[in-house]
């Protein structure tokens, strides 16, 4: 049986890679999507496992082909999901998972309206802030950007089928879990594999 | 936060009561709604508890009132879903599961659209007639007649929203588990109580 295409998405610091790593190492029947980029590959990270790795041109390339379910240009960098590895995990039966901002969310949605769509939101604006805040690695100036992104974000919610507060990783990571299997008992799905007449 | 209404049904002999027991051990927040009928309680059954006791003069007073989800009569007794017992417990925010065959779900269907319709199917026409036979409590004829009546029954599979395999009960219970809470993330439900300006 065909798997799920799985969208993960949310506002800026609300943890979605924390989710979706939660996900993997549990279920084993779920594959979280490999990116591909035109970014340089950093020491220790593989082609095919961290990122598919293009060159800027083979990129563009198969952007023309319409090669991607969705892609973006963050600075000088190219980063995309590949329409046919996607394809090759569902064919596989597993669900597959893509942990996407909110404009790769809505490309996909224009592709494949059949997807699911599941925006993840923070307790409150208090504690994203926190979490942006927390990260350390930003200055005053950068984390006020990502906060103003991700009220911007937050916007598209409505967007979404389903939405999970992140307020604990393995509560949230259970609600996700939940949508999946409640997905695979969808009647679309059941009369696309076994037809009207059972008996 | 009201809670949802979630119908389970399914053909004779799938096990919803098996499936429906179960929930209830596990889960403290859900209730199995309480049916009001006309036959006599037997030793040992409380008024509330297995059922609600009513004369037949009050059952038919009660239906004119529009106080039932859905009703049938089963030879000479009168069963029903009080909808003032099923609003009680959805106010207290639990989840009012109701386990009731496919002519009171089409009832509830037309009553209480929003509910989550869920049909528990056997995983083999084989198997549902080895559990009817299995019962071993009726004869030849009146197993022909519940074998007849469940095929017509699956034909109602179409008018449900989920489907769930009854192969092994506590997997088909983690299944039905699974969809109570994806239901309980459905965006429709999160505007309700948030409305739409989170930020």
């Amino acid at each position: 049986m065909q798997g799920n295409l799985v969208v993960i998405s949310g506002p800026s610091g609300v943890g979605k890679g924390t989710i979706c790593r939660a996900l993997m190492e549990k279920y084993n029947d779920l594959a979280l999507s490999v990116s591909a980029t035109t970014r340089k590959a950093r020491a220790g990270e593989t082609d095919g496992k961290e990122y598919f790795f293009y060159s800027l041109e083979q990129f563009e390339e198969l952007i023309k082909q319409e090669a991607f379910l969705e892609w973006a240009k963050v600075f000088d960098n190219y980063y995309g999901t590949s329409r046919a590895y996607v394809k090759k995990v569902l064919a596989e039966g597993k669900d597959c998972i893509l942990e996407i901002d909110v404009q790769g969310a809505m490309q996909v949605k224009k592709k494949c309206p059949e997807a699911i769509f599941i925006f993840l939101v923070p307790p409150s604006k208090e504690e994203l802030a926190r979490r942006i805040t927390g990260r350390g690695t930003e200055n005053e100036a950068e984390i006020q950007k990502r906060l103003k992104m991700a009220a911007q974000e937050m916007t598209y919610l409505k967007d979404y089928q389903y939405v999970v507060v992140n307020d604990q990783v393995e509560a949230a990571t259970e609600k996700v879990r939940a949508i999946i299997l409640a997905e695979r008992c969808k009647l679309s799905r059941w009369l696309n594999c076994h037809g009207e007449d059972l008996f």
